[in-house]
């Protein structure tokens, strides 16, 4: 069938298993410290905000983590995700590449989120937990977390940037729909939200900020924990059912890629489809090229520093090695707002450090451009976010069809932008512009880096 | 395994051919006329407006009509859609009935629409036609049809009622995301438009006028067609792949519905599903209850009149014969913009008439609330119609279970509610009040039917 669009697995070849990339890497992961002793964390450190489940993921070097049954029952309502092939975007492009798509958008919240929202209400609901606190930015994240926590009976508190609360009151109407309840942060519910107000009432918000309230809630209750949508080694873990699908659907179609591109502002959805092809290259797989593509008003891994900082903006957190932009850095506020992190998974940061993956950066209007391409030839409209990574795949291909190669490019679609049109609508209208960071903030952000001797 | 929630067919599965429910009627649809002379309209008269295909499945009596491959191809992006049996509502609703549901919101447009948009596009493209006008109400039909021209190169131009036009910038968004052109209605681009205009500057617009608007610029040029997302018979036997796909995924479940649902606005979701089960009763099988939820706000089936009239405000249709509540009614400006027209499908009517269907009637607040109940437990945010859809099928199971029946409930939710969450957020603040009709208006509209003799 030489005009396949699309290939599924059965239920039952969902994967059993998480992949864990920590069992293959050959240096390991820098310890996380905490922030006063610089000395390294250890569970009982972490258990005020997760169960100890999810902390034994955290730390865990084994190879495959079961997938619980109830969690993979409530997965098989929409996986496996399907595999597309991009033929129609390939006939656009007129590029000689092959470009596969996998289509995470397909969740009942519309994106990857809930592939490690689901697992974290239910690991929390056995260890007895009544109530999760969150942030969210963009609201891809809060939105699976509201999900999930309808399905296991747990109340979710989401705090969400103040800009893209005020930007994008649909995105509470979904959160409330599932029965959460949504605020903006910064908010008056904490220490650290009335603290940053009463400097600057009006404060948009950012996502370290909105950590620093939902960690600092969380804390205060033994039936409340906390639970993050990227950036922790559990949250990459929970996201490889992507990247493993994507395996066995491209063997389905005889292929194997050359070039994987996902998209990274945590690092979650670009890890999920990316780690299970590092793990084949590590466990003597043949060399890919892994390339991570994020926004160059927010440019981490491109731009940022590799050393230790803080998750958040309250400085609540643990110590983590990553690529970070510094945590006071408050990045412009463009569209992708899930992109809008100041640092980056230490497991993405330590694989770029090893060579194993490439970065590069594009601003948004050439992304929401590659957007609008591949919705008009494949019908999907992509989400701000996921337009980075279409615009990657875009690149490769187009590079393909300069250097006349047939190459097979493989790139993750991790969310679906209905919730986002008011951005489409801007870039039609002209008034998406193409924001860069502050270099004197940057500098500044960076020079207020904690000092951790080596 | 007792504990499935989805069935889904292999593409080679999906359905060759359409279902032509007007081969197995007891009784023939009564004839189309020409509003000038009440004589049977021929292929001639719709020819300015639809490509000979179309006319001709207008008038088939054949059983099957073959899908043509090229739409087979592109259906196949997201066809066969998955049957989901609703084990978490159940659950939540402690009903001993079954409840299954056809998910059309997997289609890159978010409903069902495209199962038409698609044919239409590809038929007008064969017939070298390059322009294609229609209305939308909502949106859902208009982002399919602006879906469609995209991967046929038509250039699609919306009419969309203007009350919608202004309150769903999103929507407009979504199409021009797709390349199509969308104007509110009435407008200034056509006679029909203006002088409703001259008349009321703010006219809020309405499908029939739209309809107008669309039909006369369609009329005027060689290369220009018009498309219908409902209604027609065309349109409804496009549909008929939900309810052949949904037959053969029951029989996959060892199960056989007693009760089929759907909402009803134009039709044509309803017929969808509804027909091939209605056909299999005609041919000798069982006898299922087949139940068409309308709202209550804008009632043909259930309180509008079985007579001639036109499709259109400004009388440039021929006349169907319908359940109609006169073409110059116009429905408050309730949220499930797809269900605001005057008149039913011809089809959808003559089933009423020949007892094949029930029709019952809800308000607004109800259906949201049971599409809440919904989202819950199924994660999925139904779309404001599909909310009626909703509220019968859960209707049915509370009836089951005062009844202690354990029967099988099939309803069709025709699409996701992602672009229609500001509704969702006035049901949450109290805003979303149950608007009624005047009744006066409909007693006028009603009197103003065309006389045909009988």
């Amino acid at each position: 069938m030489s005009d396949t669009i699309k290939y599924l697995l059965s239920e039952e070849q969902m994967p059993k298993d998480w992949y864990n990339l920590a069992a293959d890497l050959p240096v390991p992961l820098p310890a996380v410290l905490h922030p006063g002793t610089l000395q390294p964390v250890g569970p009982d450190d972490l258990a005020p905000l997760f169960p100890m489940a999810l902390i034994g993921q955290e730390v865990s070097t084994e190879r495959y983590i079961e997938i619980p049954e109830p969690v993979r029952q409530v997965f098989r309502q929409w996986r496996p995700s399907p595999l597309h092939r991009a033929r129609r975007l390939e006939e656009a492009l007129g590029t000689p590449a092959k470009i596969y798509y996998k289509y995470e958008g397909v969740s009942p919240a519309g994106s990857h989120k809930p592939n490690t929202a689901i697992p974290q209400a239910w690991y929390n609901q056995q260890a007895g937990i009544r109530k999760l606190t969150t942030e969210t930015g963009a609201g891809q994240w809060g939105t699976s977390l509201s999900f999930a926590g309808a399905l296991f009976g747990i109340e979710v508190q989401v705090f969400q940037v103040r800009v893209s609360y005020n930007q994008k009151p649909y995105r509470r109407a979904v959160m409330e729909t599932y029965g959460a309840t949504c605020v903006a942060s910064p908010s008056e519910l904490t220490q650290s939200g009335r603290a940053i107000l009463a400097q600057r009432p009006d404060h948009p918000g950012s996502l370290g900020i909105a950590i620093s309230e939902a960690v600092e809630l969380a804390a205060q209750r033994d039936d409340t924990k906390y639970a993050l949508g990227s950036v922790l080694n559990h949250v990459l873990l929970h996201q490889t059912i992507i990247g493993q699908e994507a395996i066995a659907q491209l063997a389905m179609a005889g292929d194997d890629p050359d070039v994987v591109v996902g998209c990274t502002g945590g690092g979650s959805n670009f890890a999920g489809i990316a780690f299970p092809f590092i793990g084949l290259q590590l466990r003597g797989g043949r060399r890919r090229r892994i390339v991570a593509v994020e926004p160059a008003a927010c440019p981490s891994l491109t731009r940022g520093k590799y050393a230790y900082d803080f998750g958040d903006t309250a400085h609540l957190t643990p110590l983590t090695k990553m690529h970070t932009l510094g945590s006071t850095f408050t990045p412009p506020g463009f569209h992708a707002g899930g992109l809008r992190y100041h640092g980056m998974a230490p497991m993405v940061s330590h694989c770029k450090e090893l060579g194993l993956i490439e970065a590069v950066a594009y601003h948004q209007k050439a992304c929401f451009e590659a957007g609008v391409t591949f919705a008009r030839a494949e019908g999907i409209v992509p989400a701000p976010e996921a337009n980075h990574a279409v615009k990657g795949a875009i690149e490769e291909a187009l590079r393909c069809k300069r250097e006349g190669k047939s190459e097979v490019i493989l790139f993750n679609l991790c969310g679906h932008g209905h919730f986002d049109m008011a951005a489409y609508s801007d870039y039609f209208s002209g008034k998406l512009v193409d924001q860069d960071y502050d270099e004197a903030e940057l500098a500044m952000a960076l020079s207020g880096l904690p000092s951790v001797p080596a």
